[in-house]
């Protein structure tokens, strides 16, 4: 299995990019990687690491330009052919690679997607699909920033993709759809909602549990939620600044006395413990679906070893469940 | 100041809607009740709490219907006249209350105001503006759940009865505004979000900041946050699950071996001063604003306290601040 690491994507590029492909080909065997980017710099850091026991699983491919988070994706993705991004994906549309790593800009991978791999037959819209901390473990999420002003078959195509991929990859076997809205009765919503209500009760090939409410989400209520991509982004990033205004809170409740703080050392491990659900980088990033090809977007802070999950989890998992080959087929 | 209590509204109706009013009655002088439900129940539960010091200071108000969450909000509010919801708001539009407050359904509370009390003129949608807790101790969201499918217009009416409501509850001298989207720059979002860019950058009488992500909220970075009653409501109900759900995980971790329950008792205040800043119970409610009158919606599973804290926090601040007549006036 061949990956295509974007090395230069993230706040921590490139070191911590090149060190979780570092990882990755040192824990699994059977797997290939292209580090895409600025080849002296790579190769000054490989050797820095020390790769001769690896040496024939990994190719530098050389990209000499960079696309910030600053960028209008689209533009971006048209004028610098030679990114580190571009040529990643360009890997994939031309079967070099199984498929693409990035932790760069979303709009510019997306772009690429788009534009590069471009549409599934049958599939209108591409639809970012993350993993969301619940109660029942995990909730995919589709779309959460990939389709702004989304149409109604838009939320039924995701649905189908969002099931055949938890099928695929989570290894569920009829999961369950839910409809973001605003509350659980038929009849609820805006105007997509309504309509996409509709569309989803009478599709057969889908398991779907109606309307649920945004708390069901971490209630874990369904095993994929389908909303469009404005609200879901709203959901997601709500989410990372709750959560770290919640830690930040507690931190500052558990410090504020010398018992308590001789408390917070005997929870020490518990918090650990807590902290590793609610981590981003222990799934590791989040597919485009709907794309001819997998790409793998893991988040703008990823460390080395987000970016190892991305490869190992997300990258390899998309490719072995052939939830791709399905979509072709079924949608 | 005399305030209608809908007592049949919520979980914990009517004894802690009762148990609300009566501290709300002991605790500030100034103010005077409506009980408004059916009279025989309630005064066997006054008289159960005893009120022979404060019987001055309320008057039952009999009604025999109750709205309930499963009705179709605007057909309940106008078949059922006699309702306690209906009843109590009626007493706002015929001027004999202040206020009324509610834990009920807020779907029917949103159209009691809509068709019981109407529209503050230049007002389009009025919009439900709860407290959301965050890194700058409050911020406001409007709207929550009143419009579902909101216009570039609508939003920049809630961006002027935000910073309004604001200054004269909060005493923030120049509130903050900032508009939900999907990054921070111009030109990101949807066509609702982009549009209404556009016309609140215009607006000379609120203090603009841009763009805001869904991070920011909880971040605390602006006072006031305008975003449509979908993705509003969406944010809401998700904040309430990821609590629940965070509290839930914590749990299950610092009880899983004795040290960490050793722990656990030694942060026991740190939890609980901790649990108090996400308390929704604390503030009490929000109000709908754009309403000719002042109506407050408490949680549906609103204890006492929380009743309490809405009549005095909410109810009685809305009125002092005179902030109705404001937007009668600038708007």
């Amino acid at each position: 299995m061949k990956i295509a690491l974007d090395v230069m994507g993230g706040d921590n590029a490139p070191d911590s990019t090149i060190e979780g492909g570092l990882d990755a080909l040192k824990e699994c065997d059977d797997i290939f990687i292209y580090f895409v980017g600025p080849s002296t710099k790579i190769n000054e850091k490989l050797d820095e690491f020390g790769v001769d026991d690896i040496k024939d699983r990994f190719e530098v491919v050389e990209a000499s330009e960079v696309i910030t988070n600053e960028e209008k994706p689209v533009e971006a993705i048209r004028k610098k052919k030679d990114s580190s991004l571009v040529k990643a994906v360009s890997l994939v549309r031309d079967n070099e690679a199984d498929t693409a790593v990035t932790a760069g800009s979303t709009g510019a991978f997306m772009a690429a997607g788009y534009f590069v791999l471009r549409r599934i037959k049958g599939i209108d819209r591409p639809a970012l699909a993350p993993i969301f901390p619940s109660a029942s473990g995990y909730t995919i999420v589709l779309d959460v920033g990939s389709n702004m002003d989304a149409k109604p078959e838009h939320l039924l195509q995701y649905a189908k993709m969002g099931s055949i991929y938890a099928k695929g990859v989570f290894k569920i076997e009829k999961p369950t759809v839910g409809l973001l809205n605003v509350g659980t009765e038929e009849g609820k919503g805006n105007e997509l909602t309504k309509k996409a209500y509709d569309l989803l009760k009478e599709a057969d090939d889908i398991n779907f549990k109606g309307n649920i409410e945004a708390r069901d989400v971490p209630g874990g209520a369904v095993d994929v939620v389908v909303c469009d991509g404005f609200v879901g982004n709203v959901m997601l990033k709500f989410m990372e600044g709750a959560a770290s205004f919640i830690f930040g809170s507690l931190k500052k409740e558990i410090t504020k006395s010398f018992s308590r703080k001789v408390g917070a050392v005997m929870l020490k491990s518990a918090f650990s413990d807590f902290a590793k659900q609610m981590d981003y980088t222990e799934h590791g990033g989040a597919p485009l679906l709907g794309v001819k090809g997998a790409l793998i977007k893991s988040h703008g802070s990823s460390d080395a070893k987000a970016i190892k999950n991305a490869i190992l989890k997300q990258g390899k998992g998309l490719i072995e469940s052939k939830v791709l080959e399905q979509f072709n087929n079924t949608i």
